[in-house]
């Protein structure tokens, strides 16, 4: 049974609050194995990683067989069913057209005392992909990170991809070849992440590592972050429905499920302030349950962590979403658009009932990487800015040292950093 | 004596390799001590706070002393003297109109099929700002961590500073009242980096984590990374300097000297093809160190972390640059901003004889937090952006979920996630 809360009871505000902090994830011990793994690629290179791929993906392979080839690649795009590969290349497509928007512009000014300031973005020189092995494999995450990486212009683009007894699903490397990937190698797990980062004989560094993975990706990211960049930790992922009296049960239902199906850690909360609706949607999750393939998973999921939240009036809804702060919000309301506008935490929002999460998923254009846990509080999805940084510029002549130098001057010598202070005095002719 | 390198020679690139590598820290082992502290004040709060507070800073306080009064702040500001508040005040306007230019805008557009897509910018609702106690207290770093958050829009700014034995430096709580924080606490430490992420009875909770700090802060930020976000973990300052026959010795040492006085750790290093200024820029640091304050610091940077590296020709040192990824770029070169366009790698380009670091470092209006240790091939100085989140937009009418949907299924069923499929076939009556 799902979690039920109700804004309305003398208890709901210690109720949302043991809700909110609820952890979602077991938390293993995982660090010590990983940082030993870390090490040991970062030490040995090559060989650690053929160790560490025969003890983990139980594959035999030599450093000339890290790499996948092209032959390979040409094979499994073959194997691949005409459909699939025509859906792909329309995701592609629709991913690049929405990212191509978001790349920044450089700004050069110069203020009125002549200054000259601005900036200058410029795409990450080589990027890191990994990508799961086993049923985590997914093809649309290869175009959701390749994309904007190549839209950002990265000119080197590297997956890897734990290929657990040798095998290798051919979609994810159709995505790879459709997404622009330049090198993959068969590699996973924590010395993947470590090959990216420190480099060996066959595998070239990366100054960025995304993509998501098990706990050890994970804990192996962080180890490396600093000495490379990453992306965000991914957890499990989650979605809120807001919805009332006007929306369609089984929509809702059906997209509960769709988030429930990934993870038995997922979560899927609905928010309403119809008493019929929520009675309908848990009638309808039961009976979709009952024909779902993963069935197993997404009742779990929803036993465990799902949630139905009761408020009073929609605006309630709002506030609670913005303290939920969730991976994908759904608003399903009658007035959707208008109550989007209040929402300041979410990861993506998707607007009335023909807007099923799963068609951001796959084919809306915008990112399916999204902040999870709460984080949509301080952090965004993944974008073309991801794979840019920018370098400030400025620039002053005599004049306009002269007009800032004294202040700087000033602040050196209050800061105690004479030699601060010098530089600019020394350049004036000022003591 | 600092590093000599020189393209010429037959071993450089493995001299430079091994320069890059070079680690400019001692790596403590102050992690477990660092997540005893946290998991303390996660448990007891105010209790765990105070208590360490006594420990490290030797300050006894009780949970109403905490926060530094507004009474306290009025008199801070009243003790620094007028030309210094008055520097602050020219810093605080310039960094606060260069950061205006950095915020973004919204996007929201059809296309051809009809999708409404687009996202939405929003800051940060609370954020908390370091800052180190001691000689590192910086009133100009205060400035250029809270002025950008406020531009953002961000309505609550914390700040933490630790006050051994009870001192607090009057210019730092000057900067924050002249940057719009909102609260400040006489905390530091792990212990205050931990109160701002899991809160306690007196201090409220925020979302997100700037501003620098000493091993345990930079440790602490690590641990609750996730729980709220972090900027970047700040290591030891450095400045590069590309200069030719035409530049003035005398200036490029004082700018290699403001660097080297921050920190034993800090590294300066000069790239040129003149062998003459190379010579002369070294009598002048032997020169002008005779009469710095801070000559101890900074010759024990020099001889330990500077280096001169000669070149054949400038482009050479352009490449050289973007190995090295400086946090600081000076060039002073006949031809600075042709060649500034071949950087793709550094925190900040300060162009030209008349634009020492130390303009950006205070008045210039640019951030003078920057990418560190290499960290610029994959990241950015902090702005506007740090304290802002995208929310993602995606709506769909019955029209646009025909066109879109069926490729989403296809890719859902080839995903094995059947739910997602079926929350697209269930609204257009699909299988």
């Amino acid at each position: 049974m799902p979690i039920r809360l109700d804004t309305s009871s003398a208890d709901f505000g210690s109720r949302f609050k043991q809700f909110l902090a609820a952890k979602r994830e077991v938390s293993a011990d995982v660090e010590r194995a990983t940082r030993a793994i870390v090490d040991d690629v970062a030490a040995r290179g090559d060989a650690a990683l053929i160790e560490a791929t025969r003890k983990f993906d139980r594959l035999e392979l030599d450093a000339g067989g890290l790499r996948v080839t092209a032959a390979e690649i040409d094979a499994a795009v073959k194997a691949c069913d005409a459909e699939t590969i025509d859906a792909l290349k329309f995701a592609r497509d629709r991913i690049e057209a929405f990212h191509q928007r978001q790349l920044p512009k450089d700004e050069r000014f110069t203020d009125a005392l002549g200054v000259e300031l601005g900036w200058r973005w410029s795409a990450v020189d080589a990027v890191g992909l990994y990508v799961p092995g086993g049923t985590a494999a997914y093809p649309s995450s290869v175009l959701m990170n390749a994309v904007p990486a190549k839209v950002a212009g990265v000119p080197r683009v590297v997956m890897v991809v734990p290929s657990p007894d040798g095998k290798l699903n051919p979609l994810v490397l159709a995505a790879a070849d459709l997404g622009g990937v330049s090198e993959i190698y068969r590699v996973g797990g924590a010395q993947a992440v470590a090959a990216l980062a420190y480099g060996t004989a066959t595998i070239t560094p990366v100054a960025k590592i995304v993509g998501p993975g098990n706990a050890y990706v994970a804990a192996a990211k962080r180890l490396v972050f600093g000495k490379v960049g990453i992306d965000m930790i991914a957890g499990p992922s989650e979605v809120l429905v807001i919805a009332d009296a006007t929306s369609n049960a089984g929509w809702i239902a059906a997209d509960l499920l769709a988030q429930a199906e990934h993870d038995a850690c997922a979560q899927s909360i609905l928010i309403t302030d119809s008493v019929a609706l929520a009675a309908d949607v848990e009638r309808a999750v039961e009976s979709q349950l009952a024909t779902l393939p993963r069935a197993d998973i997404a009742r779990a999921s929803w036993n465990d962590f799902g949630a139905i939240i009761m408020v009073k009036k929609l605006d309630e809804a709002v506030e609670l979403a913005n303290a939920i702060a969730a991976e994908h919000l759904e608003i399903m309301t009658a007035d959707a658009e208008a109550l989007s506008t209040k929402v300041r935490n979410a990861g993506a929002i998707f607007l009335g009932p023909h807007t099923p999460e799963a068609i951001g998923d796959y084919v809306g254009g915008s990112n399916h990487v999204l902040p999870t846990a709460r984080s949509a509080r301080f952090s965004s999805g993944l974008g073309v800015l991801d794979f840019m940084k920018r370098t400030s510029i400025l620039k002053c002549g005599p004049d306009q040292l002269r007009a800032l130098g004294p202040a700087a001057m000033t602040l050196g010598k209050a800061e105690g950093l004479d030699a601060h202070s010098r530089s600019v005095g020394l350049r004036l002719n000022l003591p």
